[in-house]
């Protein structure tokens, strides 16, 4: 998959610096595993606070990795001056997340200028197996720093 | 609107319960802050935890929100051996959400047998005006318990 | 619901030309029923070639009327040298299409310098009675003319 | 990927016929160009019926081919007393539908006893080059026939 043209020669302290500056993540657990142009894998441990009725992972929490993970997918591709913002994003839950941890992959999919758009996987891992839990597709704003 | 038909008589507490099981309401520190047949009003206010890379609320929150405002409103028309699940959703992030408290509107617009499709609204408090930040649309599925 | 601010004086006319550029507003019958600042309704008749395997409208004029009246409704606000655009949508079809026609409300919920956001409304009417069958969510872009 | 468990013996015919079923179709021109358990590739000429404002091919074609590419792929899924209808979907226009044909290709990622979901890509051809233009997510339900 073609990840767009780098227009921001630090992208990668830039897209890392926008994750740790979200306080939301901390506070869920949720952690930068892996980054590249256009692509990044998000991962979060499973946790009592994280549930809901059933005691699986919360869609919340699934759709906050499909929220996040592309943010930070189309964020790699900004320019310097620029942030990212999520416009809209879509998800279908496929099955319950059930597991030690949710992982996350978002690929860019369409790099723009103003507007890009990524599709989401989110995965179960349970005893060392994967099951795609749920999938996402949305889009990105780039806005100018004031 | 017409909510839809109530098939549980203890419909109110039913879903009172479901919120209370899962374990991400009170980590986020979301409240349910009213609850109709159809329609549900849930608000969390603002700590630097739940916040984006500006500091403000993180769109995870309001899809959170969205998700389980939904939910819930589904839930309050399910038959009492049922649990309700989210099977998809989609948001529009509108404005950055920016205040002391986010409130989300969850109200059912076509209440079904198995599938429950709901509309929601996230609007940000500060200064006691609200602006309506986030619009979302979602299915929620009935699923018999085992 | 405020329509946003009008930045052509010729919204209207600018607005009806445009529907009356899309060749398929013509091949699918669908009418500019009304419009207004940030709010537009489209129409079709019913025909045998718009139906899907059981005779009733087909899912994809529903999801046509969804995006084109939100494209309109969305163009009503844009400025004179601008084009619009659908960057997405998504659609909840809530019940089969039968009738005598759809009618496809739409209305700006967020009007922006360069992403507008509306919700969309179809109902299908038979023998004088209008039931709601799908319900959409989208976002429009306006890009500069060159 | 896996295309999810066959249920119809003759899952080929039986989808072919809900294509075939759909006015729709034949007076848009889409053709069904190939189809597997769990996968389907649909594709339509361009004429100038179904074209936008500035003469591509109209969202509404996209969405129509991301509706029903999607369906007849979980179609081909279903048990043999089944009809299969679209719940809800969801499309991202990445760049206008420029050239001689859109192909559409569906693959079902989650398939289900009542619910099955799949991702579309739509695909512009122009001068024998192919560019994305379009790709969707959505969520179809097999219903008993009466």
């Amino acid at each position: 998959m073609y990840p767009g043209e780098i227009r921001d020669p630090n992208w990668e302290k830039s897209a890392r610096e926008i994750f740790q500056a979200q306080g939301l993540m901390a506070y869920l657990g949720i952690e930068l595993v892996s980054i590249k142009p256009g692509f990044v894998v998000l991962a979060v441990p499973y946790r009592p606070e994280l549930s809901q009725q059933a005691g699986f992972f919360h869609g919340g929490v699934m759709a906050t990795l499909v929220d996040n993970s592309g943010g930070i997918a189309a964020g790699t591709l900004k320019a310097a001056d620029q942030d990212v913002l999520a416009a809209e994003f879509k998800i279908n839950i496929l099955r319950p997340g059930i597991g030690e941890r949710l992982v996350a992959e978002a690929q860019v999919v369409r790099p723009g200028r103003t507007l890009t758009v990524a599709r989401m996987d989110v995965f179960a891992e349970k005893d060392g197996k994967r099951t795609l839990c749920a999938i996402g597709q949305g889009t990105y704003a780039y806005v100018d720093r004031s």
